[in-house]
């Protein structure tokens, strides 16, 4: 695997290998790498645990990084994302880990790059690493994903999460359903009211309303959204037993979720950031590896 | 001690103890840490010598400190500082060091979060690092603060460096009085003339006029302050035999004391900075132990 | 050598001897310094390039290297840049590189000031680390700097690289020329047409086009420009047998060099960038060891 830049381009067997290998961190298992990598970070959207949570990773499997400031950098003067990365590749930067507004902008990075590219998230397209730590997080508690109804609640059609994980659940055996208002389903299916999927689902994965992705109509209220489509007190009580709640977070509370049930039992929210370390590091070093 | 927040949470012992760990680090001696701890600096306002303090503080002790640039976080999403911090704490961080610009922030991590909270500076609150590193500046010069006359010119009421000084100096048996213009003193009593305070202090604590924290007035004249309550080179020779001159900076030079004064032989604005890492030392040292 | 603040300040000896040793890093030698130092990058403009490259070349060189977020400092709120050179060099840092908009920032730093100072361009006048590597670049590929004629293309007035470059290449022995608009020339006496240029040249080193800079006119347009001024494929196919293309980049594309050419085989542009590394190493590592 020479980048890692959607879960379309993952293969059931690749996914498990970096389950596995995320595992094997979780476990205490040192990184194999041959040598000490350099990367850079440059995510040009706002971001707190997918930028941190690399910076970690990339540290503990014994890479450099390389400060970058997107904010602060030349394409604040028009360079393009090819030049940057060029640029980059030619100071010895060996892997980059990009996330970025437009969706697919990885496309201008295919020819003629050499160092490796990792997608933390292009728009509303993917955003492979949660998918993957998503996807962690559920084997780690139910073992497998066969026969799993997995809903998805929320903005459907701008998540980049939603799409990642739909792609991969349901290659991987995995029963997924949607949620959301009519008009955020975009091209999926999905239902509209908690009735038809509250109790039988073993995970609920709730998305963040994006506020600043302009999905929101000036109708939109956020009461309104939580009674209708938000989890509840109530609704938590209906889940069946064993069924868990995840989030990518940030979370709106009492928007997605009632603020009380954030860190409830049912919750994996902070448990998902916790399994996002080990993730990252296993998508990191099997990109390099791919390399050596 | 399992967080800095104020210096009112701090007995005299504990004071001590910090301050004579850092004279340790200035001695020369090694830090003494049975691993290698993960740190973040959270700062929400603008900083220098507080944040690169810290900075190169928690590396000579060891530390391997995770970046995280506040203007580009979530926060400027919504997301709450519980969440932010609790990310953190979940990815692996051990201490967080957070500078606020609301008063008191740390109050909604207080339940709830593991990891260790250092306070560089909450709103108009405390800023007990800073305090500190005074303090071992004053203990350094003089041996003792029973019975030294201390006085503090400036905008009182809105200073967090006045207020954690003010606190810890008096328990330790110094003098403390203010100076300032009448409307400045806030809850505290003030003198407002040099004449009061100039020929008898063993410490002159001038403050910075904090233009960005809404404190001055239209009619507020930066010449009409310094000639009233600034420390002008005549002021400076009447100053008693050893008495010397501090300020947490950054100056406004030509307002709070002379542009000339700024490096002259009793000031110890920049021998601050510089007992300023040593004390940083001290304090991230005690507060990841007390987590032994 | 104590700063390297502009390349009128270095003989030609100084000059080679750092190419030397650049030299000697691109062959893979260990750097020579008595312990690790600690470093502070001061970029109050935005960079891509010189920034990266030298956080890549401090750490190659074993410096441990302090953040610094220019737009998140001190400065904000009035420091000055003699005072937070000076807060820096008391917390510990050895050596600070700064790029800032103002010409020749540097003059406030030359007095009071104790850690090294490395000029990473000052305003419109120069930027030596740039040229160092720009003339690393030219010696590899021919050996010598006597004799070659050197063709400087775009905004003479206003570029640093132009006149860092300029000064240096003279001393060494090329002939150098410049082509631009006729009210881009300022002092320098300039060709307005590639014919008087183009056939001759060892090495075209075109400028960028600095929008950000107010170089340009409302009446600028990049197409005719880039017709009159830009290298075109026509042109190059003029250029003679071994003769080289260079740019400091970022490049506007089909503005100062037809897309197409970027990555032609005469072009050095992203070698250039290459070589940036193991210059900047011995400009760091030739300033620390003028203090040990």
């Amino acid at each position: 695997m020479k980048n890692l830049l959607s879960m379309e381009h993952l293969s059931n067997e690749e996914i498990i290998a970096i389950l596995d290998r995320a595992q094997d961190f979780e476990n205490g298992m040192e990184p194999n790498l041959k040598h000490s990598y350099n990367v850079a970070n440059l995510f040009f959207e706002p971001s707190t645990r997918t930028k941190t949570s690399f910076e970690m990773a990339e540290r503990r499997i014994g890479c450099t990084v390389i400060p970058f400031d997107a904010g602060f950098s030349s394409t604040t003067k028009g360079e393009t994302m090819y030049d940057t990365v060029k640029t980059l590749e030619m100071i010895g930067i060996d892997a980059v880990i990009i996330r970025d507004k437009e969706d697919e902008y990885y496309n201008e990075l295919l020819e003629g790059i050499n160092c490796a590219v990792i997608n933390a998230g292009d728009g509303a397209g993917q955003h492979p690493s949660q998918s993957l730590l998503d996807l962690y997080t559920i084997r780690k508690e139910f073992g497998k994903f066969e026969g799993l109804n997995i809903t998805i609640v929320g903005d459907i059609s701008h998540s980049r999460v939603a799409k990642s994980n739909a792609t991969a659940l349901t290659c991987l055996g995995a029963n997924v359903r949607f949620l959301c208002p009519p008009t955020w389903a975009g091209d999926f299916e999905a239902a509209h009211s908690w009735d038809e999927v509250l109790t039988d689902s073993d995970v609920i994965m709730l998305l963040r309303i994006q506020h600043e992705r302009h999905s929101v109509s000036k109708n939109f209220s956020k009461e309104s959204y939580h009674e209708e489509f938000g989890l509840t007190p109530v609704r938590e009580k209906q889940m069946k037993d064993g069924a868990i709640i995840m989030h990518p977070a940030p979370v709106n509370r009492d928007v997605e979720i009632a603020d009380e049930l954030v860190e409830c039992e049912r919750s994996r929210i902070f448990e998902q950031v916790r399994n996002g370390v080990f993730t990252r590091m296993a998508i990191v070093e099997t990109i390099l590896k791919g390399r050596e």
